[in-house]
């Protein structure tokens, strides 16, 4: 399993009058949580983009705790819990600056050849590196 | 069973460089589709609010089948598949202009007393004008 | 001179904590002001796209006069004021449903060939079409 | 003068379908300026309008030079150019990590006394810490 972990601050543009993040913006939040992750192990999904392969979601499922609020510095603790092949999922927990969790959420994105037109296995380059993470003891 | 129907075009803000309708947006046209539900019904969200009766939302699934893309004026195809008590359920499925179903997204939320800072059960005017709905043959 | 009026209803989404529309988002209506005053003409910005034609903004201005609120059914008047060539310039005034004047914004738009990598000048169709509306007496 | 530079990174979200960060979102990154700005300073926005002073915007002016696109880490240069009184102006320039400036914009906002409903002076402590960005030689 690897895990990994950013911070993102809410803003005004995206709380609503209820004062709380809007319940539908979570998903930029784990957008960015997904993309930081994978970043973090080399992988800069926009030159995966340019290579022509994209990641669409097929997938969302989102469980709301508690309310986010303007200006909090939110943690975005992401992971990718099974070793990726055609498909490949990220589970999210939110957590706002007093450590509670605030939304937990997850993901299934597959891998798309946009030449080919059709769903490709996951690079062998980010399995490999992946793969380290789901090692057996 | 309550149904309901409304439309929404894709603008040029809520498509994405992939071309599509952000998957984040969803959430956004689902919000359109219960709002205008209820008000079909004669239940004008901002009134209930006003009336110190918030509806935030508990959890979120949604399922990407086929993108929506810029222009697409897509129907929202709304239900109420439980007559609610304390919380509310609401079905989605968008759908495009060729009839072909795109997404499909469930929410449910939470009746809430902003004075007392508590759930409660959904107003009875609401509660009495649905149940019309889910009367057993 | 051409003049158009759409209307559009402010999203939960769309507002902010202040219970306003969010001052960013007036560009999206902006949006929809100028594409459906296009529209209204038999021009429809997705074909112009398709068919090589970008409409990238250069500029905007934007007053804000009084809030626009949450559920208001606000009118979009759209009016292209000088008869494009390369720009092409469009005025716009949010009215709410009292018919206070909220909000007058200003953009300026470049007609872009996407292939020859330049800008172009607008189409002989829309300009014969606007001509009309721009004739002296 | 008091300048300022903070850092954010354009996300798919933000992206248009001509691959651009969309026109409207340019707000955002002007409001990420300002609250950033006032941060740095020791003014947290957020604190401000708990005490009761809201700063609504009451105009915007933006000149787009050259697109910014997805993923990269534009740098927002914010710049209060006169000392607030009631009024309070914000200039700012986005530039791309390769140093070519994109889009310069502005906005007047106002201090507003949310009990009294009615505008107000810039708080004394905020006006004496700039002050001493704009003592004459």
């Amino acid at each position: 399993m690897y895990s990994h972990s950013t911070f993102r601050r809410v803003t005004y543009a995206e709380t609503d009058k209820m004062g709380y993040l809007y319940y539908g913006r979570y998903a930029d939040y784990f957008e960015t949580g997904r993309v930081e992750a994978l970043r973090a192990l080399g992988f800069v999904y926009k030159e995966l983009e340019d290579s022509g392969i994209m990641m669409p979601v097929l997938d969302m499922q989102i469980r709301y705790r508690k309310p986010a609020f303007y200006d909090e510095l939110l943690e975005i603790q992401t992971r990718i819990p099974v070793l990726p092949s055609v498909r490949i999922e990220f589970d999210y927990r939110i957590v706002n600056p007093q450590g509670k969790l605030l939304t937990e959420g997850k993901t299934t994105l597959v891998f798309y050849d946009r030449i080919k037109k059709r769903p490709c296995e996951c690079p062998e380059d980010m399995k490999a590196m992946l793969s380290g993470f789901f090692t057996e003891k």
